[in-house]
């Protein structure tokens, strides 16, 4: 029911190209993975999603199991059923939201006790409960239990987190049934080298068919993050995927490709459509300024999206000034779209071998404060 | 550039079926037009309203005269280029706003002083300022700008308005260029029938092709409102559209169609989606109910929206306890589509001679509070 297999690489660079299948859809990777919270990609239906070849969604544990609750998502048929995505679908572990959105109560070895950021009733999240939420949702892929450091902490801080963080791995991978679902494991260790390798060697012993590198793009210099990429991924199994968590900003895209990573999530794309950012092949704009106001050409000429193909940058301020909601409609499908077209880009380049020349040609254009490495 | 055809009328009601032509586009009557007051139908695209057959839609010159400014507009080539809908436009004359949201200042025969809702900035709209903005908005049907007085409202207050208005739709017709876009006269006259009826053979006479019912569905009751066009009706030419405005409770829009009305405008079908409340062919339901928790069948097993295909009870009960913009576009989705195909139902049974008992078995079933005549 889950399969991977590489098709070609990068002379040059770690980037890599190839394809995954679940019991659900093929894609090819690198993939970007859109973000549906909680069981919706925020202001886009799923036809509009398959339109522009999103072929896997990510979709979230912490949220679920707390609204509408996992039981109802499970009776409804699952999370594809329920939320009518015919595509594949990851859900992360709710990890990283128990950390970062709940109020925390109590870290453990069993688990982590929390407070809903909802109503503040009171949780115990264990890997043992995380999998079982995951199997009610119904995901292609499930992500284990991990603990998540945020940045900067100290050594050993991040150590203690790296050792529940495999402990929790193994308590996942025990729990786990399997039927159709495919678990991956999540690389911690922070900014610290030593760690990462550790970890990283560690889950790979434990032949999970992928790996994910969790606690990175959380504050820290974008020059960190390639670091530490440049440290793990040799150590991360070549014929596993490698995704990393929580990365779209589009230099990092690149960047982290030519690093061998084969899948990312963010709520990049979506959240700047909302706010009325949207990406062009030169930069960021934000669509409310006051110079579009008579601008009657498209966001992006080149962009071959519903928005850029209708619409001109005027009326979509116009909507955004009015808090109108096709403007936060228009512009997260326009900035879906450009992600999921720039991995197309990614992809048809490192099949022809031309990956380098198209990373170099990207960096020289996209201008909006990146720091290219 | 503007025509209107009668094809049925029915024996035994004043309902009557047709078709008008606009330089934009054909459509049957009896029609709805959605309401996209700031150049968009709340929550909906183009291409979502052309789908479940809308012809024509109806936008606000009050509000898109103070933004985006009418000058932006018709630089943009014009509403339908700038909202991107191919189809017909109606445009009201900024009567109504002007006396319901603004702050007014000052009404006189030359016009009326208010302040801007959005700003507080000071204008004076007059007929010919309402006819110049609607032709920048070049819509394909403009309305003579009237004065509206609530309800209830005295005799001597209601007579002075319709004094008023007549004065006004004489100006406006002289201000008006032509252009392809045809200019419609508004009755007044609150619920006094003799004003009613001179106000309809005044502007009868000034030979407009076509004429709307104004100053109803403000308050009072359907009985009320009904009686009205028992009188009204009659008065105005047959061969001429009559558009009932600000009408879109489904039985009053079946009831005013056997009273001979055309077209038919309201804010309802879109305003209550996004409020979670749902049209079914029994009435009303409010997706946030907690009975919808578990419900996994749609919305209306019979009914053939995107929603309905697609997603759950549960599911869009989720999206709105969540606060996602997909919730407001499912319902707003299948309200229109709700209200778009009772039309079509309606002008099938004019049709066919049967609309007399295709009105009496929707009473009959449609049922949440409606006053059925």
């Amino acid at each position: 029911m889950f399969s991977f297999r590489l098709d070609a690489e990068c002379k040059f660079t770690g980037a890599r190209t190839g394809e995954i299948k679940t019991g659900h859809s093929s894609f090819s990777t690198p993939v970007f993975m859109p973000v549906g919270t909680r069981a919706t990609v925020k202001a886009m239906a799923p036809f509009e999603l398959q339109e522009m070849g999103a072929g896997i969604i990510l979709a979230n544990t912490y949220h679920l199991y707390l609204r509408p609750g996992s039981d109802v998502v499970r009776e409804a048929g699952g999370l594809h059923r329920f939320m009518g995505w015919p595509g594949s679908i990851l859900t992360d572990s709710g990890g990283f939201q128990v950390f970062s959105l709940s109020t925390l109560r109590d870290i453990s070895d069993e688990g982590v006790t929390f407070r809903s950021h909802l109503d503040g009733s009171a949780h115990l999240m264990t890997p043992e409960l995380s999998i079982k939420v995951q199997e009610d949702l119904g995901s292609d892929i499930a992500m284990c239990f991990d603990e998540c450091v945020p940045w900067p902490c100290s050594r050993e801080e991040s150590e203690e987190a790296v050792r529940r963080t495999l402990r929790w791995a193994e308590r996942c991978r025990d729990a786990h049934a399997g039927k159709g679902q495919a678990l991956f494991g999540i690389v911690q260790g922070s900014v610290f080298e030593d760690q990462r390798v550790l970890c990283a060697r560690e889950l790979a012993a434990m032949d999970l068919p992928g790996y994910a590198i969790g606690g990175l793009s959380v504050g820290e210099p974008h020059g960190e993050m390639y670091r530490i990429l440049d440290t793990v991924t040799p150590e991360m199994p070549i014929s596993k995927p490698r995704y990393l968590m929580g990365v779209g900003y589009p230099p990092n895209l690149v960047e982290g490709v030519a690093r061998g990573i084969d899948m990312f999530d963010c709520v990049l794309p979506t959240r700047n459509g909302r706010n009325g950012t949207l990406f062009t092949p030169t930069g960021r704009i934000n669509i409310k300024n006051l110079e579009y106001e008579r601008d009657f050409s498209p966001v992006d000429p080149e962009c071959g999206c519903y928005a850029c193909r209708n619409f001109s940058r005027a009326y979509i301020r116009h909507l955004f000034r009015s808090g109108e909601i096709l403007g936060s409609r228009l512009c997260t499908w326009h900035n879906l779209h450009y992600i999921l077209d720039l991995m197309r880009k990614i992809r048809g380049a490192i099949a022809e071998g031309t990956f380098p020349e198209f990373r170099r040609r990207f960096h020289e254009t996209f201008r909006d404060g990146a720091t290219p490495c």
